[in-house]
């Protein structure tokens, strides 16, 4: 599988010099945009090079190996195509062409074809209907009609979170929400209507990716809900699963989309129940959820402790917090007693309420008297940017998050745009909503509370194992004896 | 009550030139920063001049008349100036200064001298414990603390939605979020401990305001359940309402903020379903949603036409639509036939995927044809952003959604802060999310709705009126005969 991403050289099926062609857009990329180093070849029917790439009639005249083949044509002729990869030797497919099961039977006929030829040459295919692979880290990208200042603004920096996708527009804008992240992408996938490869096998290969160090996923259907349940439950990574298809109509209108099976939406939910994937709610959740689990130590317990010096996001932030299951901590008299020493504070009860005016030394003890405390498993800091130095203390509250382990899910209450330009400009880990930080510390603590359950069970499996030995040597020793 | 927004002269007691006095930066905003034609006097225990505005030691010293006096002096001397101002005739107060019911016994002592007096000499009080008014109209400000920069950038243009806030942080987050908004404020009014005046009294006037076409709340409790309730049904404007405290936790955070009764929380939800008051989710729609009012004609049914060229959208959307009680528009095979006329549409049934690349011609049409349909009631466009033709379609989408009095809710598929940024740009009421989109059609239909129902009631009201006024009539004639 890694080869999709590091191929060591290319063939751009269907790309030509005719106007509007886009398998003409995936040579420029690769060729003129990106730094990536591999042969990349095209074949179309003139044989002609395409924006340096050089050009032929047929698969099999290429020389030298090839290592993926990426496949624009219209559909009718792809099994054609397929066939000829096969017979060249190439173990790796992209098929970026649409028209296949999402378009009638027609197309549902030609996608068997496909499976077909493919399982005769042992080969594995990526798509039909999408847009195949970007690895941030080589910047090898097989998207069709990427524009130069895109490749260049999006791909830029490389990341550590990866993506399963399963529609191209999904693409675009977590890659543009990264523009102002303190998270980046490390490796994106599309598998459109994963005829081969699904959404299964990539969570399988970017368990074992390095780079990966949280995988996200925009499904709009579930190949196989018992083997994405096995493989999942496997990873020890974080995974954030947005899928379409809660109601009826959600279904009919992502079936013309990437022509998915009618699922019930309900195995789905059960599958990631018990295998610890986090469904999350929403598209924005895929950019801006990821950054708790990269920026902060796992939320190990459901105590927060919140401060504040506006306080009306006390009374905001524990509505939040109780609703999302977790619990407003209960700072004793010894705590509060520490926190009044620190300075002139409002409310030292948990949610505290700062005032409107402190000093980078309050806040630094606030931060060790919290972040201490046996009382406060993590932090829901909602600190207002009335001066450059608070900037300073939540840089200073990141480090010490680390020192102790815990966690904080800092939102600035401003308008989302100032928090995302404080957030660009500084590389702090803000949320742009009360929201946003808790639904952070909520699937913080859900992961972490899945891992601990699954490593109890694997104990107990140990113990049980073990005891069941000793009990076998018992009775040897009876027998024995 | 229209005085506390234009007033023509006003005392704020308790503004010295002390360092770090907060009075005194009412006087710089009233005197320095806004255009109010009004005097302005100022009250200190040295009886000087602060920033421009006559000094006097005793309120009854104030030549001329005063129609409102603002007080930031300390809990402990305000009754005594509020007493001041009953012997001087003054009629309205805004007390700022905290340290009353919010802040435990001796506090809540003095909260109840107050409102003595008040009663004594018929005054009207806003607050304790709040920051007053804000009229855009006139820039009259009293909030303590405001900036020269914050007061430029944030009372520069005025609009026509109106707040009423229990919360000064909640009322820079909107007014900073106005800023790149295509909708501003009119009126904004702190309430505080609301020891008189209460949020029924602000939508009472807010009611008759002309400028005020939205009215927006955000609530730490509410203070007469059936008042609210009985003004509120009165009010035809969409009245959105954020309310803490639908946990204890929250209760109990908002209570040590500004001093609220232990409301049941199940209380306000249902005199806001009675009343036709919306209750908001999150701050965000505070400031997100009115756009829908002020922008669009209303919703009047359910049926909503989706129109993408991203098609995941599809989807995405229908699943936010069901679940909001609203429904996919079902398209008959001639508006679908017509649909198809107009280019190379990929799907025509709805959710519409338009496909990459649209002419502006193209665009026209299919508004025209999805406004024109007695099978749509509203819009729900998703338009990918790919080409500067894009934004003039939406501008004229705009100027035909009033046209056919139907509205749209327009996403455009792109990061947030792009959306921000072209919606700044080119004044066109874009939501930042689908969620948001979505939301915003629930609303503008519950709105319609509520109203309708509440016409149909009175319409009932009146035939029954008639038929007893008939039936007595024909009873006379009987008799007569």
């Amino acid at each position: 599988m890694n080869r999709f991403f590091n191929p060591s050289s290319v063939v751009v099926i269907g790309a030509s010099n005719s106007p509007f062609n886009l398998g003409a857009t995936i040579c420029r990329s690769l060729h003129d945009f990106s730094p990536f180093q591999g042969a990349v070849y095209a074949v179309n029917r003139k044989g002609e090079e395409v924006y340096g790439c050089p050009g032929y009639t047929d698969v099999t005249d290429i020389p030298g190996d090839v290592d993926l083949a990426i496949v624009i044509a219209p559909a009718k002729v792809v099994p054609g195509f397929v066939k000829q990869c096969g017979e060249r030797g190439i173990k790796r497919i992209v098929i970026e062409s649409s028209g296949f099961s999402e378009g009638g039977e027609m197309g549902k006929t030609l996608q068997q074809e496909i499976d077909k030829i493919r399982r005769a040459y042992g080969m594995r295919i990526m798509g039909p209907n999408c847009l195949g692979v970007l690895n941030t880290e080589n910047k090898f990208c097989c998207f069709y009609g990427v524009q130069k200042d895109n490749f260049d603004t999006f791909i830029q920096e490389s990341g550590e979170i990866s993506y399963i996708i399963q529609s191209g527009g999904i693409v675009v804008i977590v890659l543009e929400s990264f523009m102002s992240e303190v998270v980046k992408a490390a490796k994106v996938v599309s598998i459109g209507n994963k005829s081969d490869i699904d959404e299964a096998d990539m969570i399988e290969y970017l368990n074992t990716d390095e780079k990966t160090k949280v995988i996200c996923m925009y499904l709009e259907n579930i190949k196989d809900g018992r083997k994405f349940m096995e493989i999942a439950k496997k990873v020890h990574k974080p995974i954030l699963a947005f899928k379409v298809g809660r109601t009826t109509e959600g279904v009919r209108a992502a079936q013309s989309h990437t022509a998915g099976m009618a699922n019930n939406d309900l195995i789905f939910e059960n599958a990631c129940k018990q295998s610890g994937v986090i469904r999350v709610d929403s598209i924005s959740e895929l950019h801006s959820l990821p950054k708790i689990f990269t920026h902060m130590p796992p939320l190990k317990g459901k105590r927060i402790a919140m401060f504040t010096n506006s306080g009306a996001f006390g009374g905001i932030t524990a509505d939040l917090l109780v609703q999302a299951g977790l619990e407003m901590a209960k700072l004793s008299p010894e705590t509060q007693e520490r926190l009044s020493r620190t300075g002139r504070i409002f409310n030292v009860s948990n949610p505290i309420d700062l005032g409107p005016a402190l000093s980078m030394q309050t806040f630094l003890e606030i931060f060790d008297i919290l972040l201490s405390s046996e009382e406060v498993d993590g932090l829901l800091p909602v600190p207002s940017l009335w001066h450059p130095m608070v900037i300073e203390a939540i840089m200073e509250l990141v480090k010490k998050c680390h020192e102790y382990g815990k966690p904080a899910a800092i939102y600035t209450p401003n308008a989302a745009e100032k928090t995302i330009l404080y957030r660009n400009k500084y590389k702090i880990p803000l949320f742009v909503s009360p929201e946003e930080a808790v639904r952070a510390l909520e699937v913080s603590h859900r992961q972490y509370g899945y891992h601990l359950m699954k490593e109890a069970a694997q104990q107990r499996t140990d113990f049980e194992k073990r005891l069941r030995r000793s009990d076998s040597a018992y009775g040897d020793y009876v027998e024995g004896a």
